[in-house]
């Protein structure tokens, strides 16, 4: 199977590693705008070669799409008008919504699987990319009516490869759930940091009372801005949502901790504490090599 | 030396457990108004012997207090009327203005070390200690010049077995940095942790969907509602002020989102990557046994 990947960093990488790895591959083509992570990649021995958009696709069975996702909706349909009857697509996007919308019409729509492996790090680029990063984690199919069975049979075989469980959900719903258990968790991170940094400028010392809690808490404020500013845009309408009830407990729990009210701190932290239940079924982070 | 240690959970096991492999103690004896945390440690053999207070105290040279915050105000004056003159009392309060107060004026003021050990983890009990938990970490010491030289040189003593780095510092200044970098991170992971739980009433499947980003960020959610109650209470002025600016930095982000203000979005985020600079300097979370 001749696979070309668009887009070289962590997931992409990643792929590319365990595909080659499980003997699914014959040749690995790169595409990247980025030419310093195109050599890298090479070099990494993660592609077989680099070739332009258009002499990559025209030969691929299978065109693994990790990019951002505004350039997912830009690119997909361009990419959707350039491959052949026997090729299929898949996109790994964050958000899934706005990428369906963007081929919906499309005459080889039923060519593409759109796709959203719940995997990753706060890390990117091709020097990122580590084996193993896909097992035992979850990839969400949506809206697969859309797509052939042909197409549906092999991202379900590329998945199974990575050791993923699959899920199917409509589009829009998927959109829904991540905003609250991913781009929220993001958003948290990412505001936490900048509050804390904001401080430093008249507190110098302040880190050096940073603990483990600190440093996991805001973890995912180290994640790429090329990669998130785009899926909280796409999903705004969810994350807005879901933004507003956060600082809405948020504002609660400080209206009652001004009052010193107890009791209902008390009860809050109590209720919080529900989320190890969640948790406990959970995978824990695949430590990076 | 006899060290008897005053609240048998996470932080005093895990000291009892350290202390002991480094032979700095002939006797370690347990005080705890928990039976079951007493009766676990003895099987655990984290202590030698369970004792009452005022048995544990009289022939202690050096007592180590690891309760709830709330507790070691209302305990410690108590503790320090209890002992003789060669004790020496620390405690490990995650805030330290109240605590400090709490003795200003005790003829045996300066027998105790106020002290902040910067390490935990989400668990909580006897059964929670294990050996290494500090190996690394920072420990503050406060207000030193209110302690005795021969106090201060056994809380040193101590920490140093433990491998801690020691530092100085002002009960009040600990205080408003503690709410940025620990108590905060905190608040924001309970109430990130009850957003998604609130949502799960209607999204039976929400949680299929959350990845190791979203375990990561909302970890601290199963904090011990009994240890952090207090901590938020006796730190209200300085995390009212940090939760104030962390909510006013989500309802700016909340505004540019709606705006779909892509630049300002963009600057954001940037500007939150700063944190990576400070996160490469510290400690990476223990791993419990």
């Amino acid at each position: 199977m001749n696979i070309t990947i668009i887009g070289l960093g962590l997931i992409g990488g990643s792929m590319a590693i365990d595909l080659r790895k499980a003997g699914k591959s014959t040749r690995i083509t790169g595409v990247d705008i980025n030419a310093t992570h195109a050599r890298r990649s090479l070099e990494l021995e993660i592609v077989d070669e680099i070739l332009p958009e258009g002499d990559a696709l025209s030969k691929a069975d299978l065109v693994i799409i990790t990019i951002p996702v505004n350039s997912i909706t830009a690119l997909l349909p361009v990419i959707l008008d350039s491959i052949v009857d026997k090729t299929t697509v898949i996109d790994c996007g964050s958000t899934k919504h706005k990428i369906c919308q963007s081929v919906q019409n499309h005459r080889r729509r039923n060519q593409f699987v759109a796709c959203h492996p719940l995997a990753g790090t706060e890390n990117s680029g091709p020097d990122a990319a580590f084996a193993g990063l896909f097992n035992g984690k979850t990839n969400i199919i949506c809206d697969s009516e859309y797509s052939s069975e042909k197409s549906l049979g092999i991202a379900t075989q590329v998945f199974e490869t990575l050791g993923m469980k699959i899920l199917y959900m409509e589009a829009e719903e998927h959109d829904r759930h991540v905003a609250y258990v991913s781009h929220l968790s993001h958003v948290s991170s990412f505001l936490l940091g900048q509050t804390v940094l904001d401080i430093e400028k008249d507190e110098k010392s302040i880190f050096n009372l940073a603990s483990t809690g600190f440093a996991s808490t805001v973890r995912l404020a180290k994640s790429s801005p090329e990669m998130w500013a785009p899926i909280f845009e796409q999903n705004v309408e969810h994350l807005g949502q879901a933004l507003l009830e956060y600082i809405m407990h948020l504002q609660r729990f400080h209206y009652h901790l001004m009052k010193k009210d107890t009791k209902e701190i008390n009860r809050i932290l109590k209720s919080a504490n529900d989320i190890r239940r969640v948790l406990e079924g959970m995978p824990t982070q695949s430590p990076a090599p």
